[in-house]
């Protein structure tokens, strides 16, 4: 049996778990695969920096060229995050005939077309099963099991942090900051956790989802993104008072053969299934138009989550199925493009969230602002402000919060009203607007 | 591009279902196969029976030897159920060098090992994503996404007739009787449901299940099964009193290198994904040693569902995917079998629920036995009996329900506390006993 021959470049957290399986499992990928899995290579940046696995002799070092040029590697596991140099990297991989398994959804999002071409053209294949939703197989879901379908719609919880923050402000009644920090502590956020809790994550994996399950080149310009950063616990528990959970929702739809896409803080109903994923859980809701309604969760990343969809592809390239499949993804490259719905037509139901003064008139002003715009209320919550508010508001209008739930409406509609609305003395600055799931 | 050349042995629902996407999408074939896929023939018992679907001229037949015989033909879908004569069928098949796929899980449960092995003397392979949990690819998941773990365990609900009844008789507070008439009415259950609501369904797709996860061969006769037919809806009630729903939960743990498997109606914390699967709809819940726990969930049975999985198969056939990974299946053959734990040493907590007559000691006395076989009582629910109820039964023992969650005991414990419950008088006959999901 010859062995296929794997190089990991960057032995991080994710790394060192394919890693562990490897070392730990040779029997099992032997079963698995049909042959051994041999480690040849973890490529790092420090060699002398102290790490939580003992690697055989000669396996470690910092020489990226040294596996680029190493004829016997058959499979590089792409493991560095970032465009630069990981772009570069993965070229020259392609290029010296290795087949690559990758993570970085930031560099497939970006610059897949290139890489995917240049696989091609060297006859050998990118699996990526790692790169969205970690241990969930959505790739293989997506590019395998759905065939026989025309996907219809994606609406996923595809950034474990955001979703742990989420579920730890609700169900403890903590502001966004201090949960936030926790979550940092605890390892779920990075030291800079900016692109988890934007939405930019997300919308990464969401452009690779939609390429694969429509066939069609879209990117992140294309469409609105907007993160969990400017939410208050107020806005979960109104949410919740509604019969609502907010998530941080990723969706793709195909509309009249136009692609509706956004990441977006969504109010979901709390009898679907996506508003049941709590903490760093992630879960695919997926339509095709044969299979109807599937779902699929689990851990959205960590070490060993994300190891075991790496591996898994790793054996799949040992078998050669990867390769097989590799060629008929319809993935940037097959279809025509799909066009993208301008954001402003977009329509929803939506949750808006003011603080008003509690004064005559004020309600009256906004609700002719939304009619005006064509938006219609559904429903509106108003709370009685407390004695104390009131006492210790004697001086100034004492503000009191809004909430108000609209029929279906196009957000050009709403942003016109959003303009008017920002004129309005009486309605603090920070306005809420949220849609609402389907 | 040569066709992949496609016969239909069966047309009845599901078959009518993968005529329909072959015919009417065969520009999505060609793009998700790289190749047409043609409809050569179809085999049914009657040719004249009216049918929902227009088939070309020369398709339609009733000789399925023209099938067998016919060298163009690649690739046989067996739609076919029960076990003679689709047994003798697919043989012959094989034996022509056709690959399958198939839907019949009662055959492979039953017969899988002399289809493999004969699929494999002939150099072709049997796909059977459809034969279990209908258009969840929970097959592909397991035998591809999870090959880097070993499978610690697998919980799932797998027979949509009888999820859909336990839903309805909960949420509509109806009789057992009156909704598996409706079933049968909407066409969810069959004119003879009984290996629906009795577990065999279930237990057949578990053996499916366990043989792919474990690479171990089990058989029915290795395991408790129990179906719904014996549940009433106070017991539903009950469960709900104390925060679980009930379901048909099929299990297949790995505990101390022993299989712990069963298929009996289980009380399921409302909190799980598990009891939040309503209707129709199947879950499967597999834990594996490195992506720990993952879900997947949809439409478990239908027309449309059920050949999406079908032509999922048909189109990696088309590849040459599913031939590949057929090889490596660790089903029916590779590893050394293991040993299924004896059914009395599984261990879990219990509902037990008696109808009692309200006159002293009749408690103390259940009490006693279940203490005397080392069961302990974790919670008790007694309602008072309504005034009605004593009004009415003044000449008789008043007769009034009784529930009892035990703590963690063996199967073998409750068992033998069972025989001498059955011998105090002052209990119906009708005792439930049902065990608690960890």
């Amino acid at each position: 049996m010859t062995p296929l021959r794997v190089a990991i470049i960057g032995l991080g957290t994710v790394g060192t778990g394919v890693a562990k399986i490897l070392l730990e499992h040779p029997d099992r990928m032997i079963r698995q695969a049909g042959r051994p899995i041999e480690l040849k290579k973890a490529i790092v940046r420090d060699i002398s920096r102290p790490r939580d696995i003992t690697l055989p002799e000669s396996v470690l070092s910092d020489d990226v060229q040294s596996v680029i040029e190493d004829d016997e590697i058959d499979l590089a596991v792409q493991l560095m995050g970032g465009i630069d140099p990981a772009r570069k990297i993965m070229l020259s991989l392609l290029k010296a005939g290795k087949n690559v398994v990758t993570a970085n959804k930031a560099l497939l999002c970006e610059h897949g077309d290139e890489l995917f071409q240049e696989a091609r053209k060297q006859n050998r294949c990118i699996a990526f099963e790692a790169a969205v939703a970690g241990g969930i197989p959505i790739i293989h879901a997506l590019g395998q099991s759905m065939t026989a379908n025309q996907i219809v719609s994606i609406e996923a919880i595809l950034n474990g942090t955001s979703n742990f923050i989420l579920t730890e402000m609700l169900d403890k009644k903590r502001t966004y900051e201090d949960v936030l920090k926790q979550a940092q502590e605890l390892g779920y956020a990075e030291a800079d956790p900016a692109m988890d809790v934007d939405g930019t994550d997300a919308a990464q994996k969401l452009v690779i989802l939609t390429q694969l399950a429509f066939g069609t080149k879209v990117n992140l310009e294309q469409f609105t993104r907007s993160g969990i950063d400017n939410l208050n616990l107020e806005d979960l528990e109104y949410a919740d008072e509604l019969g609502y959970k907010i998530k941080l929702l990723a969706v793709s739809k195909l509309i009249n053969n136009e692609l509706e896409l956004h990441v977006q803080p969504t109010l979901v109903k709390k009898d679907r299934p996506l508003a049941a994923v709590d903490g760093a859980f992630n879960m695919v809701a997926m339509e095709g138009d044969a299979v109807g309604k599937t779902w699929y969760s689990g851990a959205g990343a960590g070490q060993m989550p994300t190891a075991s969809a790496v591996v898994s592809d790793i054996i799949d390239i040992a078998i050669g199925r990867a390769q097989l499949g590799f060629d008929q993804l319809d993935l940037w490259q097959k279809q025509k493009p799909l066009p993208v719905c301008a954001a402003d037509n977009i329509t929803s139901r939506y949750y808006l969230r003011f603080h008003i003064e509690d004064k005559p008139h004020v309600f009256a002003d906004i609700a002719a602002i939304l009619g005006n715009n064509d938006i219609s209320l559904a429903s509106i919550i108003q709370h009685e402000s407390s004695e104390d508010n009131v006492a210790s508001n004697k001086s100034s209008a004492v503000q009191v919060p809004l909430v108000v739930m609209t029929h279906r409406t196009s957000r050009g509609n709403l942003i016109s009203a959003d303009k008017e609305l920002e004129q309005l003395s009486s309605i603090s600055a920070q306005r809420i607007c949220l849609p609402v799931a389907d």
